[in-house]
């Protein structure tokens, strides 16, 4: 990982505890029994997103630098570590959900417990003497805000599976929210011509060891739509049987449609002919004009195929953000606390700007793959990206879930073709 | 089901709430986190207990025949029906450790509406007029206990699933849990001999409709042991091979020890040499003297082949303890807050009393199967026990988590052969 | 296992010789490709049925007794070797249908090898010299017919995978197979007293050890149909909604019948409002007068309950063929070559007679379980029936598969109760 | 797909009937049970290789363009139909191990069928008129060929999973395999400079869809090595716990170890020390110099990353056979009846020549992805591949099972990252 040398001593404390305590906000609306629920394997238990982000801190900072520190409780190590063989033994993943003790006062305890060390450590010297101490504190904050991110949607699907249907927050005033909107956006083709292009992460700011090194790509001129895919645009593809002609889709996709019986995105609820969307804010009417979102790699695939056009790799969609820079200001991330994608605005001045950052992740036709020069980090750290690179697809852009400032366009997200859990969406691409 | 008839309405009531007020005793000692856990799909949640016992006398008795009652909430019929096809659909059976929500508060909230309800009834004259209503209340308060014996068992189960071994109630001093007894208790045989014998449910008190009708048995001379096998003498079967060596085992059996592993019964620990055994009270020492607990059916019997005896049928349990009463005050009930058998005590005054009720149930080598002229009621209360009578053995006479005046030496419990998680244990017989 | 003594040794030859061959006429048919088929774990493949009805008497005779007997093949014991943990390690049952090896002509080389040495002991005077090996051998002829049994339904299992439905045996003139009877066999109920009867085997024929000891059971007085349930009657159940009305079945039927969305028996097939049955002569039309079979315990039980009528235990059912003695002679076995059972007859000379000795295996409601002072065997013969002793249903009467001379009224079959592929009907009792 | 125009009539009658012939020579050492035989969902029976093979030639030529042509049978194309939906129902994949019938004898009458229209239409000007009807019966060819390779390694696969290991072909002198080589072949790496490489399909001959457009990608500079990984360099990744240490191994690799409990390549085992192979001609010694086969892409990977370089892209893959180029003659393909891979030979004439083609399929690191302006061609030929471009990764090179006439250097090839039934091997990498 590469992290901006030289920080200040007193943003590194800011920053910890926004982080920290924006973790603890995004869990206050639940009760305690909600904490606990592991509906799927995919999804961990948010009690274990508050051990397990402490964890982090307690295990690559406190534990190995300062001497002297106390284990909150023996066995938080067993408990908390996600998926580091070199951490020791752990409990299996799809055990998560039986932890109902410690009870969730305890992990309030032992993150206050952590936190307490870690500002000792944060108004110390020891991080401008140690600055790849620096870098470990840097990516456990950006470790904290994936895991925020992956909050925000394992809440959503926990209270998904309930037969009550309840809301995370109250449903705010159809204004906050941006939905029923009165007409669609009007999308347009941006032109990106042929040529050889820089990805991957340049720069002094923090990345992950997945977006290393930066090396030239040769990509051949396309175009991309300047917008992602709308609910409406997507229930044209329902309506006309997408979901039911194999044509459209990948063998594998098509395997999983039938077994599962897909007929619309995750979330999605018929009533009397009406379409609504299960969200944060219950049970909502689809926004026609909003993005897509919820939908599988091999739905946005065979949308793409449908519309007569493709999805773009994910050099096509760094590329076009190189040409159409996004200003991050106007996406729609978790602060805005819609916990929705909503519909893309062109304003004027900005003819050309594509809405790539927030609302919904994009699903490229890229796999997860090393970039040229890949390297390992040695230890634990070594296993946060590299080990997974396999039968994944790259997103690109975040989400209405995405803190705003853990995102760039270098950014490379991944999760497997049949996930739909996530804020994931559909961008197209022709030639 | 049978039931007293012509009992007084105030002692109705003050068993209605005795009862009540017992589930709600044992829910206590938890966290709400705990009360959501569904770690297998054998075991419910201890909330979603305490929701459907009160939908029984919700949907059998307020339903149908209290004018103008008002459900406290529309789906929680949804919620809380268990195996009632007649009852309409229902939330499936692997999905209740979903139940985020409704907050256990909400649960409490709705035993109270109910309660408020039932009082009502209970005060009234209803039951005087309509003794068919008294036979359902009744069986709504021994399916209240039938249920306080599984959560004493589910909430044993869920805590042994945590890698903390968390106790439920804090450990008591030795003396009363009974353990660590200096010697083996002195078992012996008692004969029993050939003969018509009448089992099943005779007189006047309630029974389950799957004790009936009394119905006469041919039962060849046998013997029994006065005491079940322990713990001491089952771990000798252990050191002898017993788990590996297949001629003591069933074919199905001898397929599931290998496939799981089994080495011990359940919630047996070694440590270093010593074995302890995970209860109620946390992690504590094996008491060699104690019954043995926690063995399945095929344990059972592998150990009775084992030692050149065999287990009773159902009808021979029943007839021993007609020959060799045993007196319901000297047993080990719930009441006693053990949770775990003890040893046998043989009083010099009660030379041939044969240990029966409570402490452990005991696997009869008897299937699950209807008695002669066995009926169904109609409706939805026909659907309490027949549906199940294939593939489950028959156990008798209560264990250390049945209440007390919910037991007799007619009550016919079953379970599938593999099951561990009751308190089950192992008399022998011989010819 | 018990055997008649004093057997003269050339009417031992004469059966072993006419037992064997039955076996290799009954694969006549087969092209080599058929023998290696396991299209479900229940089904083993007919060159395997040959080599393993082969090992048995190389196993219990010719290699414990024959001094100087050489092994056709030294892997044979583990290719061949069915359930005996005794007899060691063996190939997993799933994988009998990875045998392309040993070709078909090999076995039936390895047939011939053993013959030669058995018909060397049957000529001698061992046998005499050692009756207990006369009733190992026997045990061995009972063992190929109950296999000659499993061949029928096999064979017809893995013809019925094949999307061309080929036929075993061409099909036969109506006449012969006794189809499209003119009009529905006159039922009656035949009345059987209280009593105590004695149940299990006497006397000096060959009977299997869990027929063993005969022993008393009192039976309360009730009334048996004199011939099975006809596929008539079962498809009066079908069209009355049987399938899709959870009262009539136990749960874990209920269950299954949904998993799996049966609608009929096994083998039954609907074409434009018209039923065939796929029989080993191919596709026929339903003969509505002929017993119904390829019908679960599950079905068996919820017909029995529609009609409001019961099924037999299976003391009743010997007690009924105690008091209607069943002729042998006039019993639809395999020896008719029919393979399908057929309407039942009653003469005018027979008033009383119950159908109940082949055509079609009759369900019991009782749970395979050892008879009072049952006796496992000593070594390898120990495991042929007593560790089958769980979750299995009794089965009586023999079927149009098995061999006339292999069953008697004391006979027990026992399957699981999920399972539809052997010749298995109904016959109704009331009280 | 594309094909060379202009060919000349007679050479693709010879073309044609040499390839027939190749398939039936493949199955010729086979029993007639050998020819049904499915022991895992990938690999096809050897009788239904022969047959859809011939549907393809019937169902996208007869068919379709020759008018009068008369079905062999009704239902084959139900029976033959691999995976094309466009072609209609046809039997689940799962269960092409069903198919006794029809006899193997059948299906050779069905290939002459088709043959005897087939050179019909070869003899004619069909093909002259219609240069799309030619593309599609080079298609067939090259579809036949490949499945000739399927043939190889699924009987290769159907005898190991047989106890007896039968040998398909005798054991040729150790000369003719060349096994027991001397001596280690001494490996170098080849440069290849930074550059635009062009890759994919150009020039007139035949290529599938998946290998175009030829179009440029951008890579850096790199080194491969000139021969692939030897079994004795991979036994040292073993003996040094190579299969123990998760720190080599992708996550999903490392969990698939684990539950597997792999030790050693597919076909490898361990007798007293010694370590052989199930080879077609049986269980050999492990030649130390040939290079390793059967190896999945997470073997590989985890010995690229024990060994401290990587594995190729794809494209790397095809710049070094720019570069390097590879004389087909020297390769060791199907048609020298090896079966297995050979080690490599440097002759100092050809001091530069990597050997790529032949001997075993490598490895990359490239997912299975369609190319810019990969085009799916419409109807069921669109089926072809296109709709498998997802997590699969890119073989390239060829094998010992390969046809010569059947391979280039474009060529790619994609399996499954688990998946070691495949002649599989690897090439390592390094900046």
């Amino acid at each position: 990982m590469q992290h901006a040398l030289n920080t200040q001593p007193e943003l590194y404390l800011a920053r910890y505890r926004a982080v920290r305590r924006q973790t603890e906000k995004l869990c206050a609306p639940l009760t305690p029994e909600d904490t606990v629920m592991q509906p799927m394997v995919d999804v961990s238990p948010p009690k274990w997103h508050l051990g397990h982000t402490t964890w982090f801190f307690e295990m690559f900072i406190l534990q190995p630098h300062v001497s002297g520190y106390k284990h909150f409780h023996p066995q938080y190590a067993f408990l908390f570590n996600s998926y580091y063989n070199s951490m020791g033994s752990r409990i299996a993943r799809s055990d998560r959900g039986t932890l109902s003790r410690p009870p969730l006062q305890d992990i309030y305890a032992y993150r206050q417990h952590v936190d307490q060390y870690m500002e000792k450590v944060l108004a110390d010297t020891l991080l401008q003497e140690k600055p790849e101490l620096a870098a470990v504190l840097e990516l456990g904050l950006q470790h904290e805000q994936q895991h925020q991110e992956l909050l925000v949607t394992d809440i959503k699907y926990i209270l998904s599976c309930n037969p009550l249907l309840p809301a995370y927050l109250p449903s705010p005033a159809t204004a906050v929210l941006g939905l029923f909107s009165e007409k669609q956006p009007q999308n347009r083709w941006l032109p990106v011509p042929e040529g050889l292009y820089t990805v991957g992460h340049r720069g002094q700011g923090f990345c992950f060891d997945n977006e290393l090194q930066a090396h030239q790509v040769f990509i051949p001129a396309f175009e991309a739509q300047a917008a992602p895919v709308t609910n409406g645009e997507y229930l044209r593809f329902m309506q006309d049987g997408g979901y039911a002609d194999f044509r459209h889709w990948l063998e594998e996709g098509w395997q999983l449609v039938q077994a599962q019986q897909w007929q619309a995105p995750l979330y999605w609820l018929q009533q009397e002919d009406q379409w609504f969307q299960f969200t944060l804010h219950g049970l909502q009417p689809l926004d026609l004009a909003a993005p897509v979102t919820h939908v599988c790699f091999y739905e946005a695939l065979a949308y793409a195929n449908w519309s007569g056009h493709r999805l773009l790799t994910e050099f096509e969609w760094e590329a076009l953000s190189q040409k159409y820079p996004n200003p991050l200001a106007t996406g729609n991330f978790v602060e805005s606390e819609r916990y929705q994608p909503v519909p893309a605005v062109f304003p004027a001045e900005q003819p050309y700007a594509a809405q790539l950052l927030g609302n919904t992740w994009e699903w490229t036709y890229s796999s997860y793959l090393p970039y040229p020069h890949f390297e390992t980090a040695p230890g634990a750290i070594g296993e946060y990206n590299g080990k997974f690179m396999i039968n994944q697809m790259v997103l690109r852009g975040g989400s209405c879930a995405t803190p705003q400032n853990h995102i760039r366009p270098t950014y490379r997200n991944f999760f497997h073709a049949d996930k739909r859990w996530q804020f994931t969406g559909i961008r197209l691409a022709k030639r």
